[in-house]
Parts: C-alpha cells; structure tokens; sequence
C-alpha cells in the first residue's frame, strides 16, 4: 500500500468553484448556492464520496441535458400534513432542500409533514436535510432510493440502491444525537478503495455476477452487487433487506419515481434500466415539531443525560468503546471547518478537467 | 437434539383463554379481547415468542399489581398531527392499540398522524398495528423499546433494547409487503432454543459479561449481551447500533418514558435499573393516507409490479431465492388460521398454571 498525495482546500474554495459550476449551465444563482452548500456539507462532515468528488457527475449530466437546470418544482397532491412533489427532472440537491422545506412548512402548520418527491436526482447526503431541520427544533427524516447497487438477500444480482436513512435528535449542551447510515452492509466507496489498494474486501460485503459470495472487489464491481446490512439470513441479512424495501417504496412507489432496479442511473458508465415505472428517482422527507410531543427544553436535558449516560457505557475490552451516532461527523467538521478538505490527487485532477472545459478557475 | 413434544390448540381457544385471564384481574371485556386479539396475532403469524407464550409474564405483572388493568389513557399534548400518550402502566396490549387509533385517526383528519406513548409496557409484535393501519389504506409505522438486552457497537453491555420497527404497504392482486424487525442481530428467542438444545450460537450474535465476543448461549444469558444488527464495526454493527438509538429517542425521550438501560423490566426475573427517568416504557405509531400522496389504486398497482418484479429476482445459487417482506408471516397465518397453534410443552405447562390459579379451564 502506497502513500495517497494529497491536496487541502479551503471548503470555501470549493463551494465557490462547485457554484459557479452550477451556474455555467444555468442554474440560477440561489440554486447553485444552495447545491454547493449541500456538497460542502458532505464535504466537510467527513463523507469524501458525496461532496465535490461527485461534482464531475453533476457536471456529466448537466453537460448531457440530462438534469434540468431550472426545474418548476411543484406539489402534485397535498393534505396538511404530506405532500407528493414533482422535481421536473432538476438536480436533487436543489430540488431535495425544496422539498424538505415543504415538509418543514408544514410541520410548523399542523405539527408534522412527510413528503415524497418524483423525478429527482441524487440529493447528496441524508444528513444534511435532518440537520436542516433541527435548526427548527424539528426532528427530520431523510431517505433516498439510488442507482441499484445491493442484492436482496438470497438474490443474485443488484436490484436496490443504498438505499439511506437519517433522522437526527438535539441535545442543549451535549450534541446532536444524528443517525445516518445506508442500508447495506457496506459502503460502495470502501470497495473501491480497495480495488485501488488490491485488497481483498471482507466476507459479507459483496457477491459476484454469479451471485457467489466475493472478497476480490472486481467480483462485485465488475456486474456483482453489495451485500444488504446483516449481510446473511444467521446475521441479519433479511433485516437489511426489509429496510431497503422500506425506503424503496416510501421514496418511490409513493411518489411515482422509478423503484428497485428500475431507478435510472447516475452516472455515465452505469446501465439504464430495461424500463421505467414512473419519474427519476425518489426521495422521502419528514419533519416533526419537538414541541408536538413534549417542551424542547424538557426532550434536550434528557437527550443531554441519555447522550451522558450512553457515554458511560462499559466498553468491549480492545475496543475505542461506543461512538454516540454523529460524532464522527461533527469532529470531522471541527477540523476541517478550518483545516481545510483533503482531496486525494484523482478528484482534484476532475475539478481541473471541469475548470478547463468551463473556463471557471481552479487549481 | 431431542424430538420437541408439541401440542396444537385452534386460535380461538387460545384467544378465549388470553382473554379470560386478563379479565380475571379486572381489564374490562373490550380491553380483554382487544389484548387476546393482540396476543393471537402473533400466534397466528408464527411468531411464538410474542404470543400465549407471554401470557404467564402478563399474568405476573398483573397478580403482582405491576400493572394497571383500568388504565385511563390520555393525551397529554397535541397537535393536529402529532400526539403524546400517557398510558396510565396499562398493559401495552391495550395502550398500544389505543395510541394506535389516535395516529389512525389523526391521519384521517389531516393526512398523517404520529404518536409517543409513555408509560406503558409490553405491546406484542411491532406488526400488528401496521396491518391495522394498512385495513384503513393508511401506511403505518411502529416502534417499541423493550428491556435491555443488546450492547451497542464496541460495548461491552445491555443498553438497548432489541427496538424494533414494521411498516406495511399494501397490493392490490399481490399480498402486502410487511417490514418487521427487531434492530438486534438474531432473535434472544434463538438464543434460548441454541441453549435448550445444547448448541453453539454464530459468531456475532453476542457477548458474554466481560464483553468478550461468545458462541455459549449461555455466555449471553447470564449476563451478557446480544450485538446489534450488522455485529462487528466491519459488516455495520454501528448501523444497527444507529437504528435502535433511533427507536429508543422516537420512543422514549419523545414521550417521556425510560430510555436505554433504565427500562423497566417485563418479566421478574430481569433486573431492576438503578434509576428512573420517566414513565414506563415507550411506543411510537404513524400512519399516513396512501391518498395523501397518490391514488391508492395507482400505489397498489406499482407495489403489485413491485412485488412481482421482486419475486423475479434472480436467485443466489444455492438459496431458496429472495422472499418478499411479510411472506413468511402470511404463509404461517394461512395455515394456522385453519390447523390451528402448535405450542411446546413448557408453553402448555405455563398456561396450566395459569389455569390451575385462576380457575379459568385450559387443558
């Protein structure tokens, strides 16, 4: 294993370059700053493959007409409480937050929203939208379906996405209880790179194009699939599926977007789908007043002791002990809020290639 | 490994049974039959662990007067979506289908409606209220913690309970697609049958009192800890930590029950925590009008499509293929509803003790 060059960026920098990219194909200017802000978020909390490591694929399927840079989004149906919204087709890290907003709107009005949204595009991470809401004393829920990569247990062949799932809990002073995590064993980045190292993959992760459990990346990368979460029927693996189909239908047959396999594809070398149920793919967003439930004050001490207690939990022997969910994330923040975003040498030479053919500086 | 001697009772004389116990200490005839219909629909499903074979620790709890068999439930804050439930320690079994309704029913008025639940107990399996919900076209949700069994990820004791989660979509042509599991790796269930017979359990199911990975089931029970789905930091044991951190703030700190570790304990054998936090233990219920966002026809259509475009994955060589979400579950009903119930002996013995100190006939 070789030593990864690496270069640091101030995140300011490359939300400014992500914006700017955005408006070179139209977006209009409060758009782009609000999809930078999302990718900046990944970014920063730590998540590298969500942020502007995918800002060559937007630029791909801008470049390609195959997102609409000014979507009309619109509710197609609503109760007080839900909405279906209608992307027209724009990119998902615009059209996500608007969504989400509707769902924040309407959980100020009657106490709760829920909306699932069509004809999208990839949203970014399901984080950021439940930390949108939390600065509302809202607790949010996110969920997305994605390009198939995971196999249902005991199948053979990719037919969900990733498939994730975020809702976050604010504490007054201890911090924010935030759960995000994808609904497979585990993540498609973390096969990649060790494809890039020649690493094996660990058993449990990933089975072959012919369906035979794998730990050569290749074998899943090259027509395979990931493993649900639980990975077997003895560990779980019924489980991980259950939640991708729970996320796959709230996202998708609620909407109207294209479910399971049929979700269209994101990037340029993947397969499109052999037909199409309904409009691009889904997402799901839920909002809920703190103060529907039980005085904000009241739920934050307790998630203050339920944080502290947690804490105290007697760790496994050879282990760091438990990770409250969301701490990794926030220390990463801290650090690179002024420390800067480390980019290894392959995302930076494709935010040079976008600058090249867009004429927006960067280097 | 020994023949189990097995004996098969209809449902409806289990279900008489159930209900005449617990009118026995006063819960007024509906709620009795309310909590029988309860019981006998875990029964019925095939999964034993919830049903009759709980009915000897409801009938502890109630002798020792743990429990309140007139409970005067009330809503203690709302709002037009969103609700919190005082149970007044009645059995969950009652409490939990109650809370249910008011979710149920605020859907109805404006689109969804979501309740937290205090201080109650034990409410059967997660299932029951999603399929309620799914007789009145509404899309429901379901959550419970439960007493402490399982360590979060990298620690070394009982924090969690197994907190599970079901949700229910339904067919038009095609049976429901019914998501119910608990967010531990295996079943404790599991756990005692491996200790009956004297075998092993797999590695990643548990941990023994020192914190220390065990296959003695034995190493669990006394003292130790079941893992939480996905197991190991390797294969997602952090997501399965996440996903019962989320059922137990849902739950718990939204309603104001106890949390974590300071959950009551269900049967008398377990632990008593050394303090108390709130009230009882806690659920949470949604529901959402399908016509909130889609026509119902058209949502049944897709999961019609959905479900048969599933079944047609591709089979992992050597397993019997994917199985769609509920199968199981509806398979053991059809065949139950009609052969009847089959309980093990130590089951019979149980309810014959019951019936030797109630009077009530079971033979």
């Amino acid at each position: 294993m070789s030593e990864v060059e690496i270069r640091t960026y101030p995140i300011e920098t490359l939300q400014e370059f992500s914006s700017a990219v955005f408006r070179h194909f139209g977006v209009p200017d409060e758009d782009a700053a609000l999809a930078s802000e999302v990718l900046a978020k990944s970014d920063l909390r730590g998540i590298d493959s969500h942020g502007v490591a995918r800002l060559h694929t937007y630029f791909d399927m801008l470049e390609l007409g195959r997102i609409n840079p000014t979507p009309e989004i619109s509710i197609v149906r609503e109760t007080p409480s839900t909405a279906t919204v209608d992307g027209d087709n724009g990119l998902g890290l615009v059209v996500g937050p608007k969504a989400n907003e509707i769902a924040m709107e309407k959980a100020a009005a009657c106490g709760s929203g829920w909306v699932s949204v069509s004809n999208t595009n990839h949203y970014g991470i399901a984080g950021y939208y439940v930390l949108e809401a939390m600065k509302r004393d809202l607790i949010g829920m996110s969920m997305t379906n994605t390009t198939k990569l995971v196999a249902p247990l005991w199948g053979g062949e990719r037919w969900f996405g990733t498939n994730p799932i975020a809702m976050a809990f604010p504490g007054l002073e201890e911090p924010a209880v935030v759960v995000d995590l994808a609904t497979s064993a585990s993540a498609y980045g973390k096969i990649e790179i060790a494809k890039r190292r020649g690493e094996p993959i660990p058993d449990g992760w990933a089975i072959d194009a012919e369906g035979h459990p794998t730990t050569d990346p290749d074998g899943m990368i090259e027509g395979g699939a990931q493993l649900p979460l639980g990975s077997t029927r003895e560990m779980g693996g019924h489980k991980g599926t259950c939640l991708a189909a729970m996320v796959d239908i709230l996202t998708c047959v609620l909407s109207g977007a294209n479910w399971g396999p049929l979700a269209p594809p994101f990037a340029l070398r993947q397969e499109v789908p052999d037909r199409s149920v309904g409009k691009g793919i889904g997402h799901f967003f839920g909002a809920m007043r703190i103060d529907g439930f039980i005085e904000p004050d009241e739920f934050k001490r307790q998630m203050d002791d339920w944080v502290r207690t947690y804490r105290a939990t007697k760790p496994q022997p050879g282990s760091p002990g438990v990770v409250v969910p969301g701490d990794p994330e926030r220390e990463a923040e801290a650090v690179r809020a002024t420390e800067g975003i480390p980019l290894v040498m392959p995302v930076v030479e494709e935010l040079r290639d976008i600058s090249k053919r867009t004429g927006i500086a960067f280097d």
